[in-house]
């Protein structure tokens, strides 16, 4: 195997660029803000900019790009990402407008996994999970060594398994999804209820509580905020013990903002999927923190160019 | 591909036994009762003898046999069979003491999907999910065309998804699993919760509501009982849509006795499933009953060893 991979990762905020060897090396890194506001023609024509001066004087054999949505890889399309207000956009003939290398489209979280796969925590496994835990939940699942993108390619919606039907409203349509019950929003949200209900008497206001205030708030002893976090892991464990019992991984990979809290979050949530796990299960599970940062969303798609770009 | 295949399920009250071609044509079936409470060696010779019987005057190329629990298969075990009262048993050695084909051992769930895809419902199904709905719900998947079993050989088990966390105690020892909200025994609880509520005032004894009577009567247009199948109806299609934000299958077929009231339970599973599936997903799926019946383990059981022996 030869040649250069740039990996495109494109998020509601920021876009990020790695231009990795085939043998996994990162050679170059960039990142631009994506400003989805100036519409699809727009934010591809300068991320297109960016690819060319990111991978000047190199010599390309495939692009890997990931999107935050479902795609309909017959059309080439990314189907719905409402953090960036698309629906239906043709994303791979609109690069096709600036670029020339041969682009692989692929969902943001499965180029994560892959990323982590091939480069990052996952590379001893066959079978895990990769979740990713910022403002929503989103996942990735390595099966048998490859990707598993199930029969429509939007497989891996972690973040919609509802976990408690008589939960808050999600903004999918449902009640108590994962993503409502355990992701940063929640923690803002759990934490505005818990100053409504005075449980910090001199404290904050409303607008003062996010997720990570709630998160150094509990770092540093606090414990109403203590009391937050291990109610996020108790429905993250709930969540993952799930998903143990209906596809025995090896791994679990977390990664994501909300991660930041490893320290704190993993052993919780390690306890609470113990607690939900049935007996003789999980035994040999690992319970791991994804090891690329926000730049393994970019490295992985890098990979999957180079590893699912059929070969000429 | 030649020879024949001897398929054997082990259920809580019943073996099923089938002689299967390499064409999948059924040559012979048999069954008999298991009698747990013989204990396992008792209940292995008592099936060898039947295998034998069936199998009279015919060259046996290897046998499938499905048990209902986790399998370590490395010490060719059943870790768990609770239906059988069964923990730790050698279930490979005990039956080499009669038989001397080479055997393969399968979770019955796994064995059952595996005979919807070779001979059943899933036929044209490369990702599919297998689910049983009887006395408790076991499941089966088969992804990218294949058994999938998970790192440990216990995946599947879509029973104990936990669906709402308030919900009633689990045998499995949490609360609120698809098993325990929507079963066969889950009618039977409904059923005698709403006699309490006073739903029947002429009704029936406690001891006279059963999931079966409740079907019955719903078939009848019995209204408190359509409703309890609604409830039940309600928590399967959530426990699906879970599954398909998960796994995107492009099919579930479903069996089990609970669905012998296919005709009234597929509608409104469709119709829960529907409501809980996120925008633009499982728009092509297939909701399907299964078409082997009770004989269906054992017919896969007979194809997972006609497709999964390794070859010498």
């Amino acid at each position: 195997m030869s040649g250069k991979f740039l990996g495109i990762d494109i998020g509601g905020t920021k876009v990020m660029l790695a231009l990795v060897s085939a043998e996994g090396v990162t050679l170059k890194r960039n990142r631009m803000e994506t400003r989805a506001e100036d519409g699809p023609r727009r934010v591809v024509e300068r991320i297109a900019g960016l690819a060319r001066e990111t991978t000047r004087g190199e010599e390309i054999t495939a692009v890997g790009l990931g999107v935050p949505g479902p795609i309909d890889f017959s059309r080439g399309m990314v189907t719905l990402a409402p953090n960036l207000g698309w629906k239906n956009i043709p994303i791979v003939d609109l690069f096709a407008e600036h670029l020339d290398w041969p682009l692989f489209l692929e969902n943001d979280a499965l180029v994560a996994a892959w990323g982590e796969k091939t480069l990052g925590a996952g590379q001893n496994f066959d079978h895990f999970i990769y979740m990713t835990i910022s403002t929503g939940i989103g996942g990735g699942l390595i099966l048998d060594g490859k990707l598993y993108r199930g029969a429509y390619g939007t497989g891996g919606e972690l973040g919609h398994m509802i976990v408690d039907p008589s939960g808050p409203a999600c903004g999918c349509g449902n009640q108590g999804c994962l993503e409502v019950m355990a992701a940063g929003r929640a923690l803002a949200r759990m934490g505005r209820e818990a100053l409504e209900q005075g449980q910090w008497p001199e404290g904050p206001s409303p607008e003062g509580i996010t997720g990570s205030t709630i998160t150094s708030w509990a770092r540093a002893g606090d414990q109403p905020s203590l009391k937050i976090l291990n109610r996020q892991a108790r429905y993250l464990g709930l969540g993952l013990a799930n998903l143990v019992h209906i596809l025995d991984p090896q791994a679990f990979v977390l990664g994501g903002g909300v991660m930041e809290a490893a320290d704190l979050l993993l052993p919780r949530i390690q306890a609470a999927m113990d607690d939900y796990l049935m007996p003789g299960y999980g035994r040999r599970l690992q319970l791991l923190p994804a090891r690329l940062g926000d730049i393994g969303g970019a490295l992985g798609a890098a990979m999957v160019a180079r590893d699912f770009i059929p070969k000429k």
